[in-house]
């Protein structure tokens, strides 16, 4: 029998991105589309799902095809079958693996996309070895997941790991939760877009560069290309970077305070600009570790699967789940 | 053969309890002492914690007594040996149970004190049957316990549960571990105890009544003395144990966004107002669940054992490593 591949979905605030991916955790086939609006109907985005695993499983024996694995930025329910509620989609109790089970020739599964990134970063990449880990994807938000002894942590509900929605700044921004200074408002890639954008339209003197970078129009600041400006050296840019660090290693703090891992692994696109962002995170959660001093400490690197994580994550938990 | 009894002796920031516990969890004979404080050795608290042991040992045939169990108020280590810290005692690095272990004539087990209260909720009181339980044990400070399926979560470094020094307010209230915001310095009998002096030392309109049942000396306020004004209808102490109680509640949020457990259950001496803290607790919790509308929440009550549950606790899971 030739080894089986299965695929993966991760499904973000602006990215849907499928792979094919072998036994092994490699991606053999890849294809990405961006995430439909929130705004629009939630048959949208499974459309676009649906879209992509057809296009994915062209040319592919589908005998060779163990399962299909959804990897959604949403809380997914104890009974992995629904999405309770998405921040950033559109979902409101959407039955979504039993909307999708019927479109596709595959068996379908369903995990929180950081839940899928923390099991491919235990299983493939960052966390191998490790019996503690908490796993912080910093995309449009913050994605959390967290591994015990080899297993998923999910929660009474299903949907633990939410930590981008604890509070750390009382009556602070607003968040697209509904609630007010959740965590990933200050450290995540909306962050650091929106702060970019304030201070480009302020015509901030530290601006400048960025300024000219976009012809004077904040409208087109991604998150990304503050990271690349950052990486060119803009002094905007890398402070706005290190403002974001200094936020996730005081959540980090928070978060060893109650789980206790051995490591953070840190991926999600933001992840993508490196030191410039994890270590004022390092330096930030070794000033605000409470016990510091007085305890072994965990350490805080990087994904190795990048962006990868969540589709490798969701297409072998979808492996694991028929096995 | 006899049911055999065990020893559980539960060191908090202000007192040290212990008691002779039997097989169901009951308490058969009790003794409570004074913590010395924290500037004093640490070998003072040793002293206390042997005295405790022996005077309630007097009466039983040793052959009874499995084993002696300590919770204590500090970062047990992973060796479940070693305390490795503690905010409000003078333990650094303090090989407590070896110590221990040369002057009791029984085997010696420790564990963190709201591990203790955790795990006596679970078996005998307010969290029988529930899978994923968080224990809040308001005291001096917050003490933590997270039990997932029956297991105590001690996280990598043996030190999970110490979500009291999660910071919840920036550039907050300076707090014993070093930290400033910290979550015990706004939801915890210190809390409690400092807010009700201020007002006091204040003399302000609403402090009135407490500074006539305390002739006006706010410095011998305690938390306990607040809670028995609010139950008189003192309007202050309803606001402050309010206050707390919001507190507390945001907290509880955060965690349940984190962890999503089906309970909370709250002790510790605080949780001796009853509703004057849960009831603004869960209000506070339901406004601020990220969420909420779209997934199950967990319930929040009161421990059964109350300030009993680290002392029943440490005993039983003394009782649970000797068998």
């Amino acid at each position: 029998m030739t080894e089986r591949v299965s695929i993966g979905i991760d499904i973000g605030g602006t990215k849907v991105a499928g792979g094919i991916v072998d036994v092994d955790g490699r991606i053999t086939g890849r294809l990405r589309r961006d995430t439909p609006h929130r705004s629009t109907s939630p048959g949208v985005v499974e459309d676009v799902i649906v879209g992509v695993v057809e296009e994915l499983m062209v040319g592919l024996d589908p005998e060779d095809v163990a399962a299909i694995g959804i990897g959604a930025a949403g809380f997914v329910a104890a009974d992995r079958a629904t999405v309770a509620f998405a921040p950033h989609l559109s979902w409101r109790d959407e039955p979504l693996r039993d909307n999708l089970a019927g479109r596709l020739p595959k068996p379908v599964f369903i995990d929180n996309d950081a839940n899928a990134a923390a099991w491919a970063e235990w299983r493939f990449g960052a966390a191998r070895g490790e019996t503690h880990l908490v796993m912080i994807t910093l995309g449009t938000g913050i994605g959390g997941g967290l591994l015990f002894n080899g297993e998923v942590l999910r929660g009474r509900f299903g949907i633990a790991g939410e930590y981008g929605h604890m509070q750390v700044v009382p009556d602070g921004i607003r968040c697209q939760c509904g609630n007010r200074g959740c965590w990933e408002q200050y450290a995540s890639g909306n962050a650091l877009m929106r702060e970019a954008r304030a201070l480009v339209a302020a015509r901030s003197p530290i601006a400048m560069d960025m300024v000219a970078r976009v012809n004077g129009d904040p409208g087109i600041i991604t998150g990304p290309l503050v990271t690349e400006a950052a990486k060119e050296g803009d002094r905007m840019a890398i402070e706005l970077l290190a403002e974001i660090g200094t936020w996730l290693g005081i959540g980090m703090a928070n978060l060893a305070a109650a789980f206790d891992p051995g490591r953070f692994v840190v991926g999600g696109g933001v992840s993508a600009a490196g030191d410039l962002l994890l270590q004022p995170a390092r330096d930030a959660f070794a000033k605000q570790l409470t016990g510091r001093g007085y305890r072994p400490e965990a350490t805080i690197i990087p994904a190795h699967l990048g962006n990868d994580a969540g589709l490798i994550g969701a297409a072998d938990l979808a492996r694991a789940s028929v096995e």
